[in-house]
């Protein structure tokens, strides 16, 4: 099981030359999910071979344009290069009236696949928005200036591994060690007991990954990304611009640590920088004095879970 | 008087890392007009160091992603820099329609500019529709699979030059130079008359450039494009494609090229390439075998005319 996250622009507002607007794709055992999709993703997604087609699910966090202006462009593509069958949208629902609207940048009926639109919910806390075998991703809401929301994937808890010289050692069934790998014990012929814990190992940890941009820091947030193995968290300007951030409703570098800190996440990947930084070095210094395992994102990051 | 065009994007379709979809700018004197707007033209604009700010007019051909899918980006760019005044998109009428909706990407209230829509008209010939002191901008009608324009550039006759030795040598006023400009003769207190060509020089001749794709061949973009100084044209096939250019209502850079020699224009430039072509030089090699003055454009190349 492998779950990994590529950063294909971890820029604020206006698309500079040196950092493309809030886009992302997590891949979970070769699934690829997009996150955000400002205007040219899709061509982040060449330069840093993104499989395209292999999209099966998109999440959409808020209805600005530096985080769907590139959504348009990429459905287009993949119905000029011949994708078929479905395609989920989690998004917020006015994207669904605007991509269905009789003035939509896209008509939805020439497209060679479905789109079905997931309309994320306004409930506090976590709601579960995507449940496939391996994987689930949650929304909860944050606060921002539009309706924004943020996600969590939970790899699913896996069946126990059975030790392979079990198998003939004891001459295991089908039926047998199924319910072994699922933690029962094993009943020989001769009324003996062999406990599981003598069958099987513990499966891997299941890996965990949030994404949380555009908001203000919330308490919430750190309740609803308690104990993950990585949080890309929003850090849109440093310490000194403490009061900007709250007047448009983004977080400091700092304030991206405490809720890394507070919710004993494992690592902390800062990102959503304003063009201002050229370089967001000092941003990543401050944020590692509250919370050391820290990174600043760059385009083309890659980050292993 | 200065008249330049910068490509911004020569590619169809798909974006490609070596291409990127239609966009370019016309600079006349220091004015900046946009023609078509690709996903990705405002980073190709912040790559060429295209003044963003000084665009007062928009061109959109049609309504195909790959012709307009930046502009809600950039119109958003551009009110985020703090851009007021007017704004004046010459356009297909359904683009106004779907920035005017309820549902539209771009919320225009937000924005501290105004948006004028200009519609393009659907008669056949030349349409004026922008009209400053010294440019004219005409549209006119294409053939492709959607309602498509073209856009011919041409400087307005100027004001003869009046020759600076003979201000003081006649003692000519105001009124006298600006009647001379306009091609008056002069009379002397003594009743002499000084021909106008011995005050004045002709002014330089008016330039002008067309601006057409996506479209068939068309006798009459021959008509409308006659004499101009540049033509750049859709070339989207090499020639062995003339077939599938016809299914798909595009052209070959041979059918280019026979518009070129046809309407007797001074320079062909070629663009619009289907993504097959990592190297046009076949394509640049079949329009010169017919009309030899012709280049094959590419990203960030400037043409002064």
């Amino acid at each position: 099981m492998s779950l990994s996250v590529k950063i294909l622009g971890c820029g604020s507002a206006l698309p500079t030359t040196y950092r493309n607007a809030t886009a992302q794709v997590v891949d979970h055992n070769n699934q690829v999910y997009l996150i955000d999709c400002a205007e040219s993703t899709q061509l982040m997604m060449r330069k840093y071979g993104v499989r395209m087609a292999a999209i099966n699910h998109i999440f959409i966090s808020h209805l600005h344009g530096d985080h769907f202006y590139g959504l348009f462009g990429l459905l287009s593509s993949l119905s000029l290069m011949g994708r078929k069958g479905q395609i989920y949208i989690h998004c917020p629902e006015k994207l669904q009236y605007m991509l269905e609207s009789e003035y939509s940048p896209l008509d939805l009926s020439l497209t060679g696949y479905d789109i079905n639109f997931v309309p994320l919910s306004y409930n506090d806390g976590l709601t579960l928005t995507m449940d496939s075998k391996n994987l689930e991703v949650y929304s909860f809401p944050l606060h921002h200036r539009v309706s924004t929301w943020g996600f969590v994937f939970r790899e699913k808890e896996r069946q126990r591994n059975i030790i392979k010289e079990c198998i003939p050692k004891y001459n295991l069934s089908i039926a047998e060690i199924v319910k072994i790998k699922d933690g029962c014990d094993l009943r020989l012929e001769d009324g003996t007991i062999i406990p599981n814990n003598e069958l099987t190992l513990d499966p891997p940890r299941p890996k965990s990954y949030a994404f949380v941009t555009d908001t203000i820091k919330l308490q919430s947030v750190v309740e609803a990304v308690a104990g993950v193995d990585v949080l890309y968290h929003e850090a849109t300007y440093d310490n000194s611009y403490e009061e900007r951030a709250a007047q448009t409703f983004h977080c400091t570098a700092g304030q991206a640590a405490e809720v890394a800190r507070d919710a004993k996440v494992g690592k902390l990947i800062i990102g959503h920088f304003s063009g201002r930084y050229l370089s967001v070095s000092l941003l990543e210094k401050q944020a590692r004095e509250i919370f050391e395992n820290t990174i600043a994102a760059e385009d083309g990051m890659d980050i292993e879970i």
